[in-house]
């Protein structure tokens, strides 16, 4: 199937200059959603991913990381904006364009030596994905992999990750 | 399997005299996720809900909506806070305890007569429910069902909802 017939690009958004990719007309797909959940677990299995639980982000990583922790029989641990999370967290700080911002995970939901699978819709700059990974590590537990829908390889985000598999589902 | 020894309670959150109910520990749980997941989909067959389409609301929806989409090969439609979906939307008004909240859907993402399921984690006083099931008859759909984990039941949010099925995996 061709994934990148069912992203739509989207000019000026959220600001004059980028060209987003939306993913939204990909998931309004039956047969694209369902493809890309089932070709994000087979690249795992062909990678030899065997993630204990999948952390997603707020809040596209939730799209796709909720059903990949479904299809694989993981578990499914949301990292979140600050306050968000009810009970005790980690919490990590990270640098956007302009400022900063930060990123939570509960305390407990991950315990030492658990095999975690990072899944999030897009690798940009890497910003994001490279706090969680950092959030994740605080925790004790082993990151064996990243899953994204698309990459944009010339933002080159997978220097700033560890050395791990990235998969990324489509590339731009 | 009992739903209710997964979810967790926080006394006091989001603020003083609130008991959270907080379903990660729900969700990072493998069993406790698929069972979440297949529970709503057998619930849905049972009731003769056949959906096109899952909407599911920012954040919380979008962790159960999306796997059920796809266990029942359905698309999904995320309805988003303000500001968040990149292309043109339906909008809608509606109040929260102190001010009002906007929700969005794509205008193009539901076609006239497709089969609506609205899900999301929780059934507290059916304020985003209601604004939901509103944004999501603007487009021209058919509200078939909604799906909720959690029912609050001394708050009466069915009572707002249109006369459709109302799921709710575990009252309160």
């Amino acid at each position: 199937m061709d994934l990148k017939s069912l992203i739509r690009d989207i000019p000026d958004f959220p600001r004059p200059g980028i060209l987003f990719r939306d993913i939204t007309t990909l998931l309004r797909d039956p047969d694209g959603l369902r493809y890309t959940i089932d070709f994000l677990a087979q690249k795992c299995i062909e990678l030899e991913i065997q993630a204990d639980c999948i952390v997603g982000m707020e809040s596209r990583g939730f799209i796709f990381g909720a059903p990949l922790a479904y299809k694989l029989g993981s578990g499914f641990i949301p990292v979140r904006k600050r306050g968000k999370l009810p009970a005790a967290v980690h919490s990590i700080d990270y640098e956007l364009e302009y400022g900063t911002d930060s990123l939570e995970v509960h305390q407990d939901a991950l315990s030492p030596g658990r095999k975690v699978l990072i899944v999030d819709d897009l690798l940009a700059t890497g910003g994001t994905a490279s706090a969680t990974a950092k959030l994740v590590q605080k925790t004790g537990c082993e990151l064996v992999g990243f899953g994204f829908i698309i990459e944009l390889g010339d933002l080159q985000g997978r220097k700033y990750l560890p050395d791990i598999p990235i998969i990324s589902l489509v590339e731009y």
